[in-house]
């Protein structure tokens, strides 16, 4: 078992949506982080209650009590304070704790695109423009060196996470030049914990089913990320409903030119000191439940000659790696620890 | 309600592996067929018992005792026989009936190839290649008209129903030229009833999988029938599994020519008369359930004009329009009755 | 396959509230019914929508546009007029139809109850206590005669329904004498499709719950049926949340008196003839998904020596024999129909 | 966060059978366990791999190799050894470790009974009965102090877990002297790795179905041990198979003498103390996932007047609390360390 950081006194942290799906799974991150204290939680709905009111789960372990979302209260009490707010209510929340001195880990879209009129085409006016320079996205892979000094990270979306991890390492390579296949498959909690007929169990089970087919906002995300990387080439990318509580599944396809690069050998080069990058390898097909619960992301490939296409396949905890497991990694890079600190535990198999 | 056909006399069938996945489905779809007798069922496993013995879904339906596998008796028996026996212990079976005289729907692999050549490459040596010849594939809204006098049909797979389906239509207008991706997700029940550990439901429950990403033994068969419809573009196909019993979503990707054509009207242009092909038109995506228990193939598209690539989706219920649903609509065909008889009840929703 | 009655002139029937769970539960039914015709549907929720735009399963088969509900229409349009409307709701517009001398069959509980002060203490005042008098609770099993005259029928709540086909012929014994255990497990579709936080995918996969431990609504109509076929103990009933669709397994436990009864002679004399329930047999398990999607009642017992208790288990789907198949049911009865007509297909299995 | 305890050496340990289900939950935890080294690990099946070649799930985190079980190689190895085999497999083996010195944790049946005739009768002639005298049966709530110096520790079966936890407080009271009715659902792995039809993903899916209706061996051992706790009364206990991997609900009905006892004081008295136990409290019902993962058993209750019976449920995860979880609190309290060590992460929720 890997060695726990000795820390003389913890850094008090807070939660402001600690509610939701990404905030319960912070909490479970959190309460056993051995660098932290939950100093402050909020949540707008179940406001005077305890966390473990709502989710028993938690009953003698997080045992601050819900209050209303206050900026001003969340600063007195932590250094780091993550978001887990919806998209456009957290930007107001996070500019007031960006004044305040706070840094900050917002789990929101609000702070991923660096282009506001880009946001406005999905999200409507942004709340908070003069901040978007400032806003370093959170995506330790690809961004570790800016993380560290950063006052607001943004956590990328689940979907970008699963496909950037993937397509990161061609882009760089410069072999994203035809246009790009992203087939993303999604376990539910990906939507978040509002009541909704379609993702009622009766609507989800035994089913499945793509959405978003005229575009999805995590696309202008992926955009962005691919660009930074050199990527050139457009892409589709289509997202399906799976009959699952957790994880994202993406297999993407990748036409490559005449002479096949060998994957292999530029999969373990991207990703050789990457603590949270399990290498399948080729042929070797990752698959949902070996990241379950985890902050790690699964990476398989193969090369298909017939049709010139490199399949690559990651899979991801949309909760953990793709929200809150990665906010957790974030707060590692920024307080300059090792970056698997609280994230070390197996997935849940069977 | 659709009028049942006035029938005077029933015509005997049999079904031999009554009791497997697809041969239970076909029981359940023949029990309620108004022109046709269970006459004759064998099941090497469970001989002896009766079909309710082993489900008891059938109780009071399908009474028949399960016999050991005999040509000879089921040709006595029935007119028609279906044949749901494991790919290669199928094709000696079929050629003794094909011999008596017999009309015989295969639900196995063994008499899709054309070639035996690529049949032994994923199968072992055929068994009985002198009968290639004469074998029809099963997919009536491709050879309806040999289907007809047929006497030896080859019931597709259901990973094949569904992507050809899918891209007939382009490949007949010309439109397939460059590589396709075949994306497709499938229920557990496409891999038999087999005792096998990766199919227990704590493997498969709250996980999603790629499988057979070096090569699957349904690709040919999709290529011959791509290839017989003008097709001319190599393709990749990547099955997944999902915690689904019933159904498989093909998600395909096509990069068309400059000018978009309409695929509004390819679709409805191929398939306007069809029976069981549901178009749900343009950005309207498909789901597994609402082919859940039907023979019905639901199909939705998209042009997504970044990427030149027509998105198109079908939905199938793998053990129904992906097996023994078709193969009753195959004997609808050989008796010249309505194709939708006994094939109309609507899906289980929810 | 059972022979189809040959039906002069269709009987035009409506649905009130077409759109719930129960209400395209009726639609899958009627829509293959050969001897009604669908002839009016209303949605609050989805006026001016077609069915098949709600649930595109119905697509080219049940094809009327959906309207506002209103009494005055759906008794021009209709003779028998199924209301599945929620509790409250349903009264006011089922003494509407009563009054222009409709037939209705009453998928709410409003007209379960006999006694409208027991009624008062789980949903209120009755908005409409003259009529109940005139209901008839819709278990055919219980009470065929009085249902082939009946002008209002209550259809049983699902949770009755598994459990009083079980109990009541140790009631009607005089075998019910000491406190019975109710231990019920059922599918979320009990739940309606109402936008429910505890009702998500997220919520009920991977799950299982009591609730209702402190009472639920449908003891008293449980007790009521007991009563009235002699049953003089107590009960205790525990409801339990499935991660299924459909489906309710309710397992009891009866303390007998010294000698054990039959159970077998018992359970084969009182179902005897009953069409939908289906004898399992001594220590024979039902199980869920042998009834999915059909009207049965799959009975199973053993005599337990050793406690001196008879566990008696039923499984229907809450559905259809819970709901919307025990309403075509009654519809038969009331139209002097074999009760069978519309309801013989087999269980979608699996 | 829970302090670690300071360990300065590690105590090696085996784990024979490491890739069952119970095996694989063996190494999720003790991978994260600060006071122990993972020494030695066998699997006939896969012997010469690696765990991560059966779990992807523990690449880089358990590296041993798979060997033969060598009882020899594994006292050589290490002190405490897990045992983790099929039943009459695992006592031969338990003995030789048993006579090289070394504490053995089974989590086999073979010793949890201490009457070897009636083992006989479950499970076929006792392989090392006289063994039997030295195992303690380890439910550390129940029976702490003789765990502390045990030599050889019999993992309870995971249904009894469940139903003791919840009856034992009743039994010591006095107040178990009426036929009490156990009626528990468990997820799939409870029933192992093998290979069998009536555990694939087709067969368990959207189904729920009691078994072993005619006695179940688990029964014994929870007589015994209710027994031992002055219960007197016979009981009932029908299992039920749930479609959901991992967690045993147990709900249980106790005939209550005419004056109602406190439950509330009975069981906080009763487990004030137990760092494990979560109660729930009146009329507020545990459910499978919040324990999911973790060694809790959340139990909650409720006194139903009208029938003059205590409703108590128990949630505990089979694979956890209900088998190697309580095997590492075993381990534990046979090391001196606090109970919790290793076993503080929350559940995975949702």
């Amino acid at each position: 078992m890997a060695a726990r950081p000795d820390v003389a006194a913890r850094v008090p942290v807070a939660v402001l949506g600690a509610t939701g799906y990404t905030g319960v799974e912070l909490l479970r991150l959190l309460a056993r982080h051995p660098a932290v204290d939950i100093a402050y939680l909020s949540s707008e709905q179940y406001r005077g209650k305890r966390a473990a009111d709502v989710y028993p789960s938690l009953a003698g372990i997080v045992d601050a009590e819900l209050r209303a979302p206050e900026p001003a209260a969340a600063a007195d009490a932590a250094e780091v304070v993550f978001t887990a707010l919806p998209h456009a209510a957290a930007a107001p929340v996070v500019a007031d704790l960006v004044r305040r001195g706070r840094r900050v880990i917002d789990l929101s879209a609000d702070f991923r695109l660096h282009d506001a009129s880009v946001y406005a085409r999905w999200y409507g006016p942004h709340p908070a423009a003069d901040l978007l320079a400032d806003a370093v996205y959170g995506l330790p892979e690809l961004h570790r060196e800016r993380l560290r000094t950063a006052r607001l990270v943004a956590a990328p979306g689940c979907y970008p996470t699963g496909a950037l991890l993937g397509l990161v390492p061609l882009a760089r390579a410069g072999l994203l030049r035809e246009p790009v296949v992203i087939d993303a498959k999604s376990g539910t909690t990906g939507a978040g914990r509002g009541a909704k007929v379609d993702q009622l169990f009766a609507e989800v089970n035994e089913n499945v089913r793509p959405y978003a087919m005229d575009g999805h906002r995590h696309a202008p995300e992926i955009e962005q990320e691919l660009r930074a990387a050199g990527g050139r080439a457009p892409f589709v990318f289509v997202p399906h409903l799976l009959p699952v509580s957790r994880g994202i599944l993406s297999t993407m396809y990748v036409r490559l030119p005449d002479r096949t690069p060998s994957l292999d050998e530029l999969f373990t080069k991207a990703y050789a000191r990457e603590p949270f990058i399990v290498l399948r390898g080729d042929g070797a097909p990752p698959e949902l439940r070996e990241v379950r619960g985890t902050n790690r992301c699964a990476i398989g490939w193969r090369w298909d000659a017939a049709s010139g296409q490199a399949i690559v396949v990651t899979a991801i905890d949309n909760l953990c790696k793709g929200a809150s497991g990665q906010a957790v990694q974030c707060l590692n890079v920024l307080l300059g620890l090792p970056e698997t600190t609280g994230l070390e535990a197996p997935a849940l198999v069977p």
